[in-house]
């Protein structure tokens, strides 16, 4: 008889305290460790992790990864045996602070308040021309969970909604696009561009200067999805040139942004470090928990990355 | 006989336009005048304005004055004959703008970007705490129709909504206060106080160092209500203790604010040039036409003041 399988919990001490008492409470009958040095090498089944470990291969009988993000770009898959399945975080927590962070930055530019605070700074007190959320074209780079969650929220405000997929999706009340013979003619329709892509080869600086000439004059860029995806500099000139009227961005390259980097000091650039969306213990726990349940069923696991396509 | 009723339009030529243009779709019946001069003043019925003109009395005849505004408090009603009816714009523009204004405010501080726009100005990288929705206890000062419609668009992202009103009131997932002896009990546990009041004699200052005092230590406020209602001086003090975290005005006294005014430069206070919610001339020309089509047929009126309250 083999010993019961592990959950060997490699994050912060923080993390995996709230992870423990998950555990104990839903899942006993598996084992729990978060020193990786302590833990048995023949039964370590499951590992949750922001990047892949040195020393990984000494854990033979390793069935899952977790990670601990949204994302997985992080992970070295290359260094995993191919048999083992790879799992994204999708998680309560990390949905509701993406819709709370697009909506957010969607309405600060709808509403204009990167011009008002400028005007603020110099005792000005003016309106500006205002526009319907009617009139006011949002595109979504990225179909995902998050997207749509998203989405979801700002549906009821009356914005024209429309995405861009790698794959065609269709989803209610929102003009989808895909491939890329089709990011053209959704480029041309967008006045605020909300990247959500995952990094792939594929999508590593996909927003550079061609992709910004296809926005309309005056367009405005919130990028929540990962730093290498941006050409910073390229954004910059966009900035100046007033092609692009402003720039939310919740990730760099590299992060943290070296203080010297531009993007810190430009008028039309809010920056926030990477905090748009959080995994949350609580909810993260629930949902590795309620993934383990599954794999152990034999049923399919939410959020199952396909190695060969990256996410 | 007598003549046709006539509408005299005492707005905007802008405005006026977009009225003429409605009228004479919908409401050819109706006459319609846009200069108080050329007026005859036996056919002068409806009245759109947005402060009681001089000479008002010659209209012999008028039964209705609407205002431009969501609120009445810039009519001088005792030059009002009794029997004259006194209407609120209540039209969708406004609703839909201030959905947007409450929603961006909220979210601002419930993300704590002021503190992250601070970090920025010195390109500090550092995630800041963060609180769930449901842990963030918003408070609405006035129940009345914008604030239900604020409330129903930060209901999906699952903040704690509680409001207070003069009379009793039932609203569907927010917790009801009511009356000067209830007030106590909603600051205390608000944690962003959101003030949409109508100005009256009983809200004018109702913003001051008292009721600061009775929220909780680093609560914010939104005051989109109207300027007399909040004593600046009290909320800087309040900020300048730290009491209060952060304050967001989209009203002031008097407007514009005079660049001297120490409200422009304080780092914690967020200003915006009375824009949270503009009337629009298209949507309210149509509420304005079913008001009077109401109004032929001896229907109630949607936005008819109560003279004697004053709102």
């Amino acid at each position: 008889m083999s010993a019961a399988p592990v959950f060997l919990c490699n994050s912060t001490a923080e993390r995996a305290t709230v992870f423990r008492e998950a555990f104990a409470r839903a899942l006993p009958e598996i084992g729990f460790e978060q020193d990786a040095a302590a833990a048995s090498t023949d039964d370590v089944r499951y590992l949750l992790t922001w990047t892949i470990p040195q020393g990984l291969e000494r854990f033979r009988n390793l069935e899952v990864v977790f990670s601990v993000g949204a994302g997985v770009d992080q992970f070295d898959t290359g260094r995993l045996p191919d048999h083992v399945q790879v799992v994204r975080m999708v998680e309560d927590g990390i949905i509701r602070m993406m819709q709370e962070y697009v909506t957010l930055a969607v309405l600060t530019l709808h509403r204009d308040w990167p011009s008002y605070r400028a005007q603020q700074a110099r005792s000005l007190w003016r309106a500006l021309p205002t526009r319907r959320a009617g009139e006011r074209r949002i595109g979504f780079l990225g179909l995902g969970m998050l997207a749509q969650a998203a989405m979801e929220r700002l549906q009821p405000f009356g914005f024209r909604l429309a995405g861009w997929s790698r794959s065609p999706r269709l989803i209610k009340g929102v003009e989808c696009f895909h491939g890329a013979n089709q990011l053209p003619e959704f480029l041309a329709r967008t006045d605020i561009l909300v990247c959500l892509l995952p990094l792939t080869d594929e999508t590593r600086g996909i927003l550079d200067a061609a992709l910004f000439a296809q926005l309309p004059e005056g367009a405005a860029l919130i990028h929540a999805g990962r730093g290498p995806q941006l050409d910073a500099d390229a954004l910059l000139e966009a900035l100046d040139s007033e092609h692009l009227s402003a720039a939310i961005l919740d990730v760099t390259e590299p992060e943290p942004l070296p203080p010297s980097h531009p993007l810190w000091r430009h008028p039309k650039v809010i920056l926030t470090p990477h905090v748009a969306s959080v995994t949350q213990a609580e909810t993260a726990a629930e949902a590795v928990i309620a993934n383990i349940c599954r794999h152990r069923a034999g049923e399919p696991m939410v959020g199952l990355v396909d190695r060969a396509r990256g996410y």
